[in-house]
This record gives structure tokens, sequence and C-alpha cells, in this order.
């Protein structure tokens, strides 16, 4: 019986966050913020990454929403670079919402045009299922977790907009099969493109960076977007 | 408002679960099988980790559920190494629980006395939320992951019952800082040993095996357990 009445709850907390989440890009399209739900397993450095492309932005001022399950490390270390940071801790919750973000930004200054970086909760599974006001999904995978994560958490990469494969300075230290992994990706995914990054060597945030810009200044995607 | 009823629902749902769980470990204690929560993040290395482990198992068979979203992949890779293995796919849902393990139990038949593993979902959040009739939890990390996890993910790392430091072999390639991490880890859990591997050099899984083959043989734990 508990399934029937959890169905009930999570399609009305489902509807709840879409309209939620639809008027926080709605906000951010009118401020020319472009806000992007940075999502990735733990440990895939989200925040090494968001820092690297932050540093070749060239048109846009960055601002980060940290999501944190607690601890405010990413937050600091954001800050310590002079990037206007606000956090959120979830205690316990698994991913943002939309009404998480929606306080967020509620508290923030927007004070030039923009990109918005919001670093969800490292976690693979439960993020791809809540929008939370973003114009983009980029999604970080690492060279690191193998070759086999598009079959096993198809979500994430069937929604990303931009994939980013991070750490492939380990590449000759592992068995990462690329083809095995961008077969199972196109399976999901036919358009996103593909980024190899190296926060040693520094390879690929240049291209992440104008990827971005480049899509932030095209006119923003507006309308009813599909069910997840 | 739907925060009263997700919480009031959560409840329930911990409640059976919780109820559903102590069914599955007893029933599992009777039949002499000493049963696991493998836990960890995606990639992180949970199946591997398993195959070496049960390579260096002396007094008793392995069982495996595998957990996973979608796909096969796991379950068949341990079926080829002559591993009884039963599959769970949860189509989106970001964890196993009670319910799912003890419909798999209810189709696997235990004819010795053994060691169940049962690979939960990877994700470093949401599983530690459920218990699923384990004797124990084993946590996977690695070094690549970096060293603020347990900072990062507390509840996880505060259940662990032991904690497997996975890729180590690839620890001159980074910049992991083992203080760090065993200082969050030690502040959460104060028990846990911590075995360093690595799949490349075999280090630790005689280790690992034997930490297991002993709590096995231990009386089993029995009694109401402190709420999540």
């Amino acid at each position: 019986m508990h399934d029937v009445r959890k169905i009930d709850v999570m399609e009305s907390i489902h509807d709840e966050n879409d309209h939620i989440a639809a008027h926080v890009r709605d906000y951010l399209t009118e401020k020319d913020i472009f806000s992007i739900n940075v999502m990735g397993a733990p440990g895939i450095g989200k925040t090494t990454v968001i820092k690297h492309i932050i540093a070749e932005l060239r048109e846009r001022k960055p601002y980060v929403i940290e999501g944190d399950i607690e601890s405010d490390i990413d937050a600091r270390a954001l800050r310590a670079i002079g990037v206007k940071t606000f956090q959120i801790n979830t205690f316990g919750a698994c991913h943002l919402d939309a009404p998480l973000v929606h306080n967020a930004i509620g508290n923030m200054e927007f004070d030039e045009k923009g990109v918005l970086f919001i670093e969800n909760i490292g976690n693979l599974v439960c993020p791809a299922e809540f929008r939370i006001g973003e114009h983009a999904l980029m999604l970080i995978c690492s060279v690191t977790e193998g070759s086999d994560k598009p079959y096993k958490y198809p979500l994430a990469f069937e929604r990303a907009d931009l994939i980013l494969l991070n750490k492939v300075d380990l590449t000759p230290h592992l068995d990462f099969d690329e083809s095995f992994f961008m077969k199972g990706l196109r399976a999901l995914n036919k358009e996103a493109p593909v980024i190899k990054l190296s926060c040693k060597t520094g390879e690929g945030f240049a291209a992440a960076a104008a990827w971005i810009e480049t899509r932030a200044a095209a006119p923003a995607k507006r309308g009813t977007e599909p069910p997840l």
C-alpha cells in the first residue's frame, strides 16, 4: 500500500518542483544569467572543474551555488578565488530541488550578465530526476569510473547537454574502454558534445567555457519541456 | 504542504522497511549466511572488489545479489566465474530496500554456509538510509575520489563496519591526503577497520576476506538496532 501513496506524493512533488524550476529559469533568463546544473558522482571533480572553467570564461561573470549534504569545503575554495558563492546544505537529502535553488537565488545578487554553476549533490542517480531551473545540464564523468557508466546510469547521460570526461591524464594507468563508453552514451544521447578534461594539463577547459558562452549567447530555450 | 505528507510517508516506509530488513537478516542468520551490504559511489569498483574478495574466501561459499538501475553487466561477469548471482534492476530507484532483497532471497537457494554480498546501487547517499537485511555494511571508497568524502557523505562513513580504500596503486598520480581522509573518517566512526586495496597488485583482498570470515563466525548480532 505504501507504494501507491508514495507514487501519489512523488507525482505531486514533481509537479510542484517543475513549476518552481520554470519560474527560477525565467527569472535567471530575465537577468541574463545562464544557469548550469552540474551533475556527477562523488569525487568526480565537480568543484575543481568549475574552478578551471571559470578561469576560461571571457564574456560572463561566474556565480556558483554549491550543493552539499554537509560541509562548506567547496564554497570556501570558490570564495577564496573571489567567486560569488552561495552554499546550500541539504543535511541528508540526495539531490537539489527547485525550491532550494529558488531560495538560494533570492539571496544572491546578480549584478552582471553571467553563468550560474549550480553544483548538485555528488550522485549520479537522483539529481537527474529533478529540474532546478537550469538552462543546461552539464554531466561530469571520469575515466577512473570505468567505461560502463552510461549503461548503468542512463537518465543522467540521456538528459545531459554537455558531457565532460575528466581525469584523462590517468588514462595510461587504467583500462578505460573509450569506444564502449561512447557506444553506450550515443545510444542514449546523440547530440551532447563530449569534451575531455585534465586538471593536471589544463586540457579541455577552454573548449568547455566556449561551449557555455556560445550557448548562453543563443536565445534561451523556452516553452514546456518534456516530462522527465 | 507536500513536505509534511512526504515526511509521514517516508517514516511509514522506513518502519516497514526496517521490519522486513530484520526478517531478512533473521532468515539469513538461520541459514548461516553472512550478509554484506556493499556500498560505494558509481565506478568505485564494487563488483571487481567483490570478485577479488570471493577469490580469497576460505570457509564460506559466495552468493551475490547485484543491484543496478539498469543492465546486468556485473551479474554476467560474476556468473562467468561461477558465482551464484541474482540480479535486481530498480529501473530508476536510487537504492535497494528490504522488500527488493526479500524478494531476491526468496528466489535464491542457499545450499551451504556462505557470504551473501548485496551490491547496492552506486550511490554514496541514499543506500545509507535503508537497512536491507545486512549483518555488516562494507563501504568502498577510492583514492581517486579525493580525501574529503567523509566530510561530505557522513552517514555512509558513520554506518560502515568495514571501509575499503580502493585503487591505491593510483596514489602516486593523485593528491590524495590520507591524514585528512582518516581524520574525517575517525570523527564519524572510531571502530571500522580501513583496508587498502589494489586490484592491480592484489593488495588487501586477503585481509578483507579474513575480516569477513572472522565476523561471520562470531555469533550474529541480534536485537533492535538503533534507528538510522
